[in-house]
């Protein structure tokens, strides 16, 4: 019962021992953020903030909601004075997550016990630079301290990956891959878009005067991405695509914003809608990923968007975006050649997705609570659920999404443990035998993963 | 704690008080999909495969989740060759109802306590079959076996119902009994409509001139129906309809439809909602309950719809529907007049059809979480959250829904069960008097849909 | 185990020893539909009926759903009658809350601890009658035994808030306040618009010839409420209100009202959202707490409501209106100037509100699990949810949003024991120390709404 003790999470016997047997398998972790530059150079994390907190939204959003001025998060001031105005009001996170991450990450990879509050920001800042002074600290050796055995980033498709070379170089494995996300491509709409296209038309040294020679250009990218290892396509949408658009129309739309012209949104739906559907086939073609992130209404705070912007905060779930039209069409399009993974924001989205999952049959899985479901909470309601509607054998397992590397350890932690509850609970219940539920947990830890990405 | 235990689903000791006062009540089922042509001629199955899996989508989903060839499931494999292929995947069902339910099914008919899977499959072919040799095990003799005291199949106005009649007379009981589902003539867009239209033509000796001799003959249906011991129709809808329509608007309306042309989509709003308007007078007239299945979206994936039809898979829930308008509408045309069932799919709408079941009083009732949600956490989620807003005392009860005979027997076990872990926890936390929750469970379990549907 | 025991509603140790630290806190109770008038007259109750179910339509509902006559629910029935009548269908109520809190007030209030039922409805009549006769027993003694500290009633721009003083000057502080709710005013489509509109234009002197006399009328009567101890608004809408409309459509809406033409949908919306907008601005300047009530759709059951009237029952959640986009422009309007409580209705909308509270950041705040999620089932899975998105630190805390005058000790001993329950829970299970969980029960029961509100 002691906090993050043994049995945290975990409430049956049955699940602790499930949770014995998965708890040191090495770490598949298909989507995240890292900072693959970080984590080539290799050097020593400067303070405690940088690694904890600096690159981290999620402490961002609960420091501002206890009032901290945004000075003590984004702003000016130094990374000491920033965690010491975190260690002041952290106590009051009880109950969300990063109450639990950051304790957890202190214990298991600093060797820190103490609870962060008013009285111990300055010891742990102490202590905790002290130990990231360490070279064994750095972020290659926390990886494998962690366990990570394969790990995927998010990339752009102008990237040229030479760092996750020369990561694995080093390790003497594909310990990083990465993952091809087009979307800066797709998202015609953005302010971005025009000048994006200019680096892409270098890149690939076209002239980008059609559709066709943009779609070419991403076949470029998508083969150069496949000579380094990568095995997946990510995709944020708002709403998913349907994929079926008409090639003239979207053509015409593409022409249009090249002109710098304003599109409708029917347009902006011919274009992004016919670029899924070309770029998943590629997908198809390679035998690739594709993931799909639905449902994150992005940057609706104007405050934090104008004044910090993307990937601060300010992001929501809606339970009003219609997704099962364009999906059906996605999905029928291509109908078992493509392995697709679905990740919801929504709670209440969950339903629907479980049954499309199972409706559409092998290849189209499930992906794990995702952003503001990545709690213990959300986590158990999905895993719950997914399994009575769609199978857990199918699930494509966790992903830390993360964009910070302590997280991969963290968040995997917390994914085994809740797990293990639910299988336990399960056999309690004897809804299984316990040796069934044992190699179920391997599977969705472990096994799945990697066999579902061809790791 | 053992696989299918006593304590199976049930984790209080007043769980199980409670399970042990309603496990022997008999089962009134009051809607499934019985194949009563095999009932009536009462003949041994021909194996396992055909008994547990042949007219089961359930089981034909998971097959292909696991990535099964077609051929194995709907296809040309003997019933040998496909449930060996079951058995080797079946053990990747764990956590999926299926997995219960069958090995449920396996232990309390057949006797057989052996966990399928590739290494038993061929026993447990071998043993079942022998067993379904026997006369104990044909389907009348399941029945009794399972306990049905009565059950009601979903019918079509146009059947004649000797079958029903041949068993009933034979069990010397009314065993059996049809529901009314009048789907095919009210859905006017479907592609075999016209062709119905004849054989209810043909059947009730009319021209069908208009909409007035179609309503004629189903009124002629409906009485044909009551005189055979119906008590109830059925009626499946993506969204609830108003019931409201002009009828002027519905004649015309008919008689395009008559004529060969196609619809648009206000001209089928009107023509089914005053059908179903109608109807719903019938019911009223003769007291019958109104039962309506709302949200499944079917048939989504074109391959399976293409190739083997509807009833096979593919259908999903949607979160994205608006039920209130219409139901609003219906439910207040016949308030207090019509006994109306009100079942529903997608998990996100459990709380609306709550709130309206208490809005509208006495005659409206919830129906069991249905289908996709008719599993120990859908039916645990759904118990928990009608008696906070509803009443559980006006509750209609567990129905199969079930096109495979064994299904009264499993699927009413695990109902009983959740309800007894819903009200043990209940009496646990104090919420209620152990004797209160034990009438309570005998009232749904029994006492409730006998007194709804006057059996 | 024992009903309504020590123990009622928690499950754990640690979760009771929790419970020991709140359970005497005294109530703040920022938001309830209070009779004030019977407060200030501090007579005793006529009978138990009165008491116990004459104003509250949560009873009244319940004994609709069991089939009693409204004439034993609203209508001509003497108390005695109406009461026998509840009694005789009283266990029939039994995993509903009204289940549980008529037992409580019985139990706590007037140390009666026989059930309810057909039994002993006469018996509790009388021993409940001779207890509601003493002088111990009159609202404002009942008010002490209950532990008020302070509570907010909902009240008209234009009442005089004469019985407000007269009670706060008889108990020597302030017990209660009045809470300004201007949706008379707000609700430019509703019959009695116009005929309010008069009576505003007397109370403040007015001529009301434009929008701008009509907000001066406002301004008016919140500088009015201020006088009085008011602190907050209330505003209840079916869907948000953006608050950034044009003042000029907002003038040439009201005008054509006030000349007693119909308004179309967009200068409703023109009207409210611009109305909403002034109002809000009020509170931002005098630092008041909004609170928002969404997604009740009211008087779905027109029997009932051509009957009887508002507030009578026939009020249903829907998943299925659009909250983000008004409630986006609002928030980004108001950004961290104005206190928010978003209280929610249909539990679908849970998810979404928790990330806005989130996105938002500091001021805006979650309100309790309202109306037809304030149960135990409720109440614990809003709270679950809370803490893993938003902050539990954050929470606006328990409200009784009660037209019954027992029900604020009840409600918040509900309240109080879900919430221990669940940080009981988390403690057990290793989320968080014990003593930052005792501190946060604290908090959420008593320093937060305190705090919050400025009481």
């Amino acid at each position: 019962m002691s906090f993050l003790g043994d049995k945290y999470l975990i409430s049956t016997e049955i699940g602790f021992a499930i949770f014995e047997k998965i708890k040191d398998l090495p770490i598949i972790d298909p989507h995240n953020h890292a900072d693959v530059k970080e984590i080539a150079d290799n050097q020593n994390y400067s303070d405690v903030w940088q690694l904890f907190a600096a690159t981290d939204h999620y402490v961002w959003e609960m420091m501002r909601k206890r009032g901290v001025p945004e000075d003590y998060i984004t702003g000016e001031r130094t990374p000491k004075e920033k965690w010491l105005k975190l260690a002041s009001v952290f106590p009051e996170f009880a109950g969300n997550p990063v109450y639990e991450w950051v304790h957890l990450d202190l214990r298991r990879y600093l060797n820190i016990r103490i609870t962060l509050g008013p009285d111990t920001g300055l010891d742990i800042w102490r202590k905790a630079n002290k130990s990231l002074a360490e070279a064994s600290r750095r972020p290659r050796q926390l990886l494998d301290k962690i366990g990570v055995e394969v790990m995927c980033s998010t990339d752009d498709p102008i990237d040229m990956l030479e760092e996750h070379e020369a990561i694995n170089k080093d390790a003497g494995r594909k310990l990083i891959r990465p993952t091809w996300r087009p979307d800066k491509a797709m998202k015609i709409a953005n302010p971005g878009w025009r000048k994006y296209m200019k680096q892409v038309a270098k890149r690939f040294k076209s002239e980008l005067n059609d559709i066709d020679e943009l779609i070419a250009a991403m076949q470029d990218s998508h083969d150069y991405f496949a000579g380094c290892g990568c095995v997946a396509s990510d995709h944020g949408v708002e709403v998913p695509l349907s994929g079926d658009a008409d090639k003239k129309a979207a053509d015409a739309a593409f022409k249009k914003a090249m002109d710098g012209k304003k599109l409708n949104p029917a347009e902006i739906e011919d274009f992004m809608s016919y670029f899924l559907g070309e770029v998943a086939e590629m997908n198809a073609e390679k035998n690739w990923v594709c993931q799909i992130h639905m449902g994150a209404v992005r940057d609706i705070r104007d405050r934090l968007f104008n004044t910090i912007g993307p990937d601060s905060g300010g992001d929501v779930a809606s339970p009003n975006l219609e997704y099962l039209d364009p999906l059906k069409k996605f999905l029928n399009r291509f109908d078992d050649r493509l392995k697709v993974i679905l990740y919801c924001l929504d709670a209440s989205h969950q339903h629907l997705l479980a049954t499309v999952a199972r409706a559409f049959g092998n290849k189209v899985s499930l992906g794990s609570a995702w952003w503001l479901n990545d709690t213990p909470i959300g986590m158990r309601r999905q895993l719950e659920y997914i399994g009575s509607v769609d199978l857990l054998y199918n699930f494509a397992g966790m992903v830390s999404d993360s964009r910070k590397l302590l997280s991969y350890g963290s968040r995997f932690e917390m994914f085994r443990r809740v797990l293990s509850d639910v299988l336990g609970d399960m056999v309690t219940r004897g809804q299984m035998p316990y040796q069934v539920a044992e190699k179920l947990a391997v599977r969705v830890s472990y096994e799945s993963p990697k066999e579902l990405f061809g790791f």
